[in-house]
């Protein structure tokens, strides 16, 4: 990695802290100067504005986020099962980067802001709707998810109950939200998606 | 009224219009300013700083939203119906401020932020917790409603589902997500919430 990388990989990895919890609105170019020891000029060479370290920034803490989310599914046998991790690892597992979740964050101070946030965050929702209607999918194939539920509305479900919890949760600072969320979940995945078991026919 | 207290009340109807879309840190005085018609000193004569002005706004589009997510509350006789009616208001009914929901917007820019508009939020989320507890307590002692349910937490899971789907509505500008939470809400209410009809005992 050249220097002049290293430095733009450096801009992007502090932006993500501090966008994260302030917002776009929150943080001045000065707070990004102080964050990073660089001066205006510093930031300009990498970046034409600070919408664009925005931007940059955002798709770095959802990526962090979204790993943290998605950590160990693959050695996860059963669809309902994985399911069940991806819903315990959002509400178990801190992305290290500071301020709660990136979409959230951002599809709230984007929905009548910024369009090229707001953009991003559309695609960060995409991105984590298409890997649960995958999960979804291959669960109906498998037989283990019953052929009546539909992929895109359970994974809104799924991402609006988790999303909406993380909200009380953040706001009342204590997990009870969360948890009643997950249990929530878990128990509609076992009683409506899960297929139930029969016997094959002869 | 008197004059003061109707430029007061214009600067504060204003102002959450403003907050409601842009949040406390994308409005500016000068924002207000050009809204309300206002000098600065036409302002600070009201409020002692910015910020007093948002949490007076943010009570302010509260109530507005809270006043239609309760419409007609009192028409409806059965506790499982009061529930699924206030439901449907959240789907159904926009508030006359536009930009969303002002809980989701403050909880948001305020859980790393502003401790004042935090507190707001905060007040306001226990506000419609308590709302919807008292419904589902009257229920179970109307034995409309399961003995089994914890208000607490059903309550809790009802926002967090709405609040999560409205997340998602706003920033794929459809109503999916919000119609999707509706119906799996008023189905968890008919299979595990609503109390299972039985003769009284002789």
């Amino acid at each position: 990695m050249s220097k002049g990388d290293e430095t733009r990989e450096r801009i992007i990895a502090k932006a993500a802290e501090l966008f994260n919890q302030r917002g776009l609105e929150g943080t001045s170019m000065a707070d990004l100067m102080e964050a990073t020891g660089l001066e205006k000029g510093g930031i300009y060479r990498h970046f034409p504005s600070k919408e664009a370290v925005a931007a940059e920034a955002f798709d770095y803490a959802w990526e962090a986020a979204f790993q943290e989310r998605t950590r160990d599914l693959d050695s996860i046998p059963g669809s309902v099962e994985r399911l069940k991790h991806l819903i315990d690892n959002f509400v178990e597992r801190r992305s290290s980067i500071p301020g709660g979740c990136p979409l959230l964050n951002t599809a709230i101070e984007a929905d009548d802001g910024n369009p090229v946030l707001r953009e991003r965050a559309r695609q960060a929702l995409g991105k984590w709707q298409d890997l649960l209607i995958s999960v979804v999918n291959q669960g109906i194939q498998r037989r283990e998810i019953s052929s009546g539920v539909d992929p895109g509305r359970l994974a809104m479900l799924i991402i609006g109950s988790l999303e909406g919890a993380l909200m009380i949760s953040r706001l009342e600072r204590n997990r009870a939200a969360l948890l009643a969320a997950r249990s929530h979940l878990d128990d509609y995945l076992d009683k409506e998606v899960r297929a139930h078991t029969r016997r094959s026919e002869p």
